[in-house]
């Protein structure tokens, strides 16, 4: 059985361990800061072993490091001697770019695997935890180094946790991809709550769905707004300009216009 | 029993109908324009009796204008002749300053209360309807001619269907509010509709919650589109306002400023 070491046992990390864990996919071993982590953890079944100690990367066959992405940067260099020689290496962080590049510094021996699951639920840390959270969704997979082969067990996995494989070549284009279907929908919804409350008092579902996201934890949105800057601000200009176009033929009573574009949308959005 | 006469069986004229027949608070009585409609209607058992004929709200206690804005603003001088001198209108049109001026320029003899219920789903038409679509959701009443009293039997049925009603004096100032709430939402999923089918391929759920309204039927949207311009373009340019000052703390890096917007989004999002 291969064995699994997932440093960070947050809601990502947590509902991996206990999504493999469920479905006897592999042994899973979790390394967090807090010992109270580590406990709870096992307490609930998620896991084989849990520890503070990063040594225990050393055992592992898979390293999936699920901190947040500003902290999985600064463990990298500390965990990359650690490593096995054949060991695969690989993260669940939303933004790629540094990442990429602070693997491909670490020089450790093994493959080399960007992942980003995109999955994720209001609750923080192992509150989050949920064994069906990958069930259906997209899971992007990017080779820094190695061949398509030194992936197949860890793409096994994750189709093993029900999620569906997307491969890219391209960290930068992933963190561009993100913003757009995903940073940019945040900070939607953070200007959105920052509607009168006069207004929101009538409020009704295309608010309340506008505007979910809102309720997730401010320091793992914080992580990925501020690791993808530059692919958020022009994925916002875009955004912002298409906005400018629909009200400009609102104002017109541009009908056929409108009418146009809603019926794309709603095609678009029933195959999504 | 309440007599109820409703014109308009789509979601929220049908689920209305269905609500009140359900729980016995009226007998309903509805006027489609389509006979194959108010047939349905009948099957479904949503109403005491339907047919095609605007002459049935002469027998009513109160008469609700279900049609889209566009239609009932060509209704309500056909209608208004035809009402006993102490029936009650009213109507369920999501922008309400056309409405409230054609209500009054109509001159019929008994009170006048201008209403929106904030509620609805992506089914168009009977499809639709749904007992409970009311439940929890705030209904805004406007009273245009009359006193308090005149309205207190409605305001029953609205309580009765699980609504909370919300009172305003002042049609102009419910339309700028749905715009920002409701109208603006939908058009930030339609922009966000026109992203890229290679970022579509990666999208999570903040995506999906935040287009989910794209979903909804065309005729419906360009109804409140074309009937609420002017202040849609005014609470859209507020948000495009906000927006850009949130990505320009994201693309400064503003730790502090973005912890303290996110927090604050966060805890009244939870109040909502």
């Amino acid at each position: 059985m291969l064995s699994v070491c997932i440093v960070g046992l947050g809601q990502i990390g947590g509902s991996f361990a206990a999504a493999l864990t469920r479905r006897r996919l592999a042994r899973v071993v979790g390394v967090t800061r807090r010992a109270s982590t580590a406990r709870r953890a096992r307490r609930l079944g998620l896991l084989a072993a849990a520890g503070t100690d990063l040594k225990a990367v050393g055992d592992a066959d898979v390293v999936v490091l699920a901190t947040p992405v500003r902290t999985l940067l600064r463990q990298i260099p500390e965990i990359a001697p650690l490593l096995r020689p054949d060991a695969l290496l690989t993260d669940v962080g939303s933004t790629k770019l540094d990442i990429a590049r602070a693997f491909r510094a670490a020089r450790p021996l093994g493959p080399l695997l960007c992942g980003h699951p995109m999955a994720g639920n209001e609750r923080a840390g192992l509150d989050g935890v949920d064994a069906d959270l990958f069930r259906n969704r997209p899971w992007t997979l990017i080779p820094c180094r190695g061949a398509r082969r030194d992936f197949a067990d860890f793409e096994r996995l994750v189709r093993g946790v029900g999620a569906r494989p997307v491969w890219m070549d391209d960290a930068a284009g992933h963190d561009y991809k993100v913003a757009r279907v995903s940073h940019v929908p945040y900070l939607l919804a953070y200007a959105l709550m920052g509607t009168e409350a006069e207004a929101t008092a009538v409020a009704g579902n295309s608010f309340r769905d506008a505007t979910r996201v809102a309720l997730s934890d401010p320091d793992m949105v914080l992580d990925f707004l501020l690791t993808n800057r530059r692919p958020i601000g022009r994925a916002a200009g875009r955004l912002i300009a298409r906005l400018r176009a629909l009200v400009g033929r609102v104002e017109r009573g541009d009908v056929d216009g409108l009418r146009a574009v809603l019926e794309a949308a709603r095609a678009r959005r029933a195959r999504l």
